[in-house]
């Protein structure tokens, strides 16, 4: 299938002020961009893009003082296929754990897994292990937290999500992820686009969404403790150990946000027909 | 100078048990080793040597049930001279800091920049920018809190060891690095060993150490908010973006720590005589 | 100013063949790309991208039997300016380079710096260091190799390129990368598009392009042995450390090339309008 | 087993001389080492490690006018297993083959796979693929290359060596390896130390050693196409492409080698007893 995805968000700064953006697609996605307006500033500036050291591409850039847009405008092609569930899918042990996993075993800014880890052997520690036990864990934490977009709090961990039982979709898979790291089992932290595909069209305006990824039988799967079900056509942006590695935009300075608007449709042709 | 410096370190296991030490020499001092034991263990297991993603030097081994010492003894040569001190040091525009260093800008685990964000450009705002606000945030950290092993606190952060204001070494390097981030300085967690180098003799049991390090003018400069003047002879073994990235050991199973001991001491000869 | 650039490439293949492409644009310009098909296939076919050990943005695949086509249509921002001419730019002494420019004073497989050392001295000893050495260098190679398409020969090097005294850009570049690194100043190989912009238009079919970069002062500056002036609009592909680092394609079988066509124009509007 | 290993060289220099050394052991053995004195310099002169881009550990420093010698003296645990005999090892395909082995199929400075491609398909087109064709390969240029010391020559590739019939262990190492290349299989060039376990002592005075390494089944195994027979003891030094990445030193200024002593000897004691 082919999706048109993007994003149109302006805010208004009283000073000239650097931005740090996490918005262009994963590398990993890089290869099925049919066409695209990848990322625009408007007023136009120089854009500068790194990796950052999890492999995400970001973006750099001074805003000048006043209104300031950022936009991009893709076409994507996905497979159409859903979150591929494997319920055969092995826990590995620690000592046989490859190394660039181990990072997704250690606490970090929102998934204080040092506050966490009694709780979670006393309530996963007899559960199956494997795809079983993060399955129970997404289990615990969609029926744990309610969902609200007014309970956003940039300060909350999963600590604090899984204690008010209240959060959005970056709580969900902040708690989720803590909860798995304290099982050893890897896990990090994914944000990108998601439509309303295969599901009723939400009333709610349409946001970039957060689930994470377990590392189960030598790969990452996806899950998504918020929907706790097989989603198709997520797009990835970035991914990190929790939302303090990859914040959609860093802004060094005062600003006021005056509009944001995300989309992901799917799409018939490979062309970027105004909308 | 030759510093003579290692460790001891036994813990009892239950059962075999997965380990991750972060107990090598940083590379960076690799080149300075005159001689070494850099690391045994009794009994002798296979070790397994990488690079996290940091550049740090990290060995995993499973360890077998029962009493368990890792050791390391070396000679290292240490031009002797104390930390740099530089006031004319410049603060970089976030816009010019290398992309290397914009990780070291983000919130982390213990260094939660969210929450003292506030706090610090009340504290610091109007201090002058560069090596002096560095230097105001080490001497409002070292007044702040009050040293003591008895305040350690594996699940303690920056907020809460400003708001208590007791701790110990890795309480004051995470504060510092905090109110760094928060004024938009570069700032990373060190650990490491320090001796009693020019200073009187300690009485307390020798310990590993946490400084930090501030990015200034294009270079990383050491600092050390516990100790708050230049020392001689640090030997670091790892950096990170706070504690949660280098604990010198994560233990994946239940066990009793039964002895501990570290040692950095001046010698004069390249050879390791027993101590 | 806007440059439309692209290529559409046709192979014949008698079975299914892997191949690997260098033919993205490098990341340093991803940020630059105002509207992009980036790269193509017909049929279409699964895409992998990757980066290489140098950085550039590397596509697997694998090619059907038959007449497979990859293509790209891309408009590209530039800021129109010429190569930099710095002739103050001083060469910095080998104890003093930067770790990451060290791969590019070594030997290559088609800079053989090894065979050229004697030759290099002789003819540059005497020259001014820096960059003047560069541009003695160049115009060495200006001189003393014939351009000619007829000349192309994929097994050729710096050594055969200068004794024969006949090549294309990829020989003037080898030819001046291996003298460059014979006199201690690293050198790289570049590969990328450049239009007619500034210049008479070339009735030659357009091609990609090779020139080089010589690492002074602390940073990198390009240099063209071919054309030797100061060019307006390259656009790089991907850099290192010749031309068997960054092949446009790597095809792992037998093959015919059916049609190869490049171009780099200059556009007045962000749109891939038919060409 | 405990291997004794070292090397001790002594260059006479006009004049200061920068100098690059790929001397100290590859962080896969690091390990292993039980009692090191690593690497020192006579007279001490301040050194600086890094990693090059293929993972060795190198290091710099600016030799002193006069005579200058570098040693290194270390202990280090081995298994004492020969190299692994794993006839059963599949050949990947190349689609499937892993990124970052990709680098090793393409020609460099001594392997020059362009000239030997059509002679190598000739030769091995209709062996049996994966471990029997690499083994085929081995065959082929042991039998074909006569060993001899007075038939090293550093501008000598893989293609020289086989047309002439002579040469060093690194002309059947880069034999080798350009030709498992051509064949589409992954190979690396090797260096370390080799001692004579297991086989009659060599009169020769001892010398490091290279051989190579082929990518089958998942995994990187051991050849060594001049001994051409399981060897016990091997302890890396670096890995590359072939010689021109690896060379034990490089050294930018002219110099005359004074003394060459290389050991690796079994040993009982974990000690550096005066030898």
């Amino acid at each position: 299938m082919l999706i048109r995805l993007g994003f149109e968000i302006t805010h208004s700064f009283p000073e000239p002020t650097p931005m740090l953006l996490t918005l262009n697609l994963h590398d990993s996605r890089r290869a099925d961009i049919a066409i695209a307006k990848e990322l625009q500033t408007s007023p136009a500036v120089p854009l500068q893009q790194y990796h950052d050291g999890f492999g995400n591409v970001c973006t750099r850039l001074v805003s000048p003082a006043g209104s300031f847009t950022v936009s991009s405008d893709m076409v994507v092609r996905d497979t159409g296929w859903t979150d591929a569930v494997v319920p055969t899918a092995q826990q590995i042990p620690v000592y046989q754990l490859p190394e660039e996993t181990l990072l997704y075993l250690l606490g970090s800014r929102y998934c204080e897994t040092d506050k966490l880890v009694e709780k979670a052997w006393d309530l996963f520690g007899h559960t199956p292990t494997g795809w079983a036990r993060v399955q129970a864990i997404c289990d615990y934490v969609h029926d744990r937290i309610q969902f609200g977009y007014e309970f956003a709090n940039a300060t909350k961990g999963a600590a604090q999500a899984l204690e008010e039982g209240r959060g959005v979709c970056r709580d969900f898979a902040h708690s989720a992820v803590a909860l798995c790291r304290c099982m050893n089992i890897p896990a990090r932290y994914c944000t990108g686009y998601i439509g309303d595909f295969g599901v009723p069209p939400s009333t709610a305006p349409m946001d970039f969404s957060a689930w994470f990824e377990a590392f189960l039988d030598g790969q990452w799967y996806t899950f998504d403790a918020r929907h706790n079900f097989p989603r198709i056509g997520r797009v990835l942006i970035a991914r990190g150990r929790d939302a303090a590695d990859v914040a959609i935009s860093n802004t060094f300075g005062p600003n006021t946000l005056e509009r944001f608007e995300v989309w992901s449709e799917e799409t018939f042709v490979e062309a970027l027909i105004p909308r």
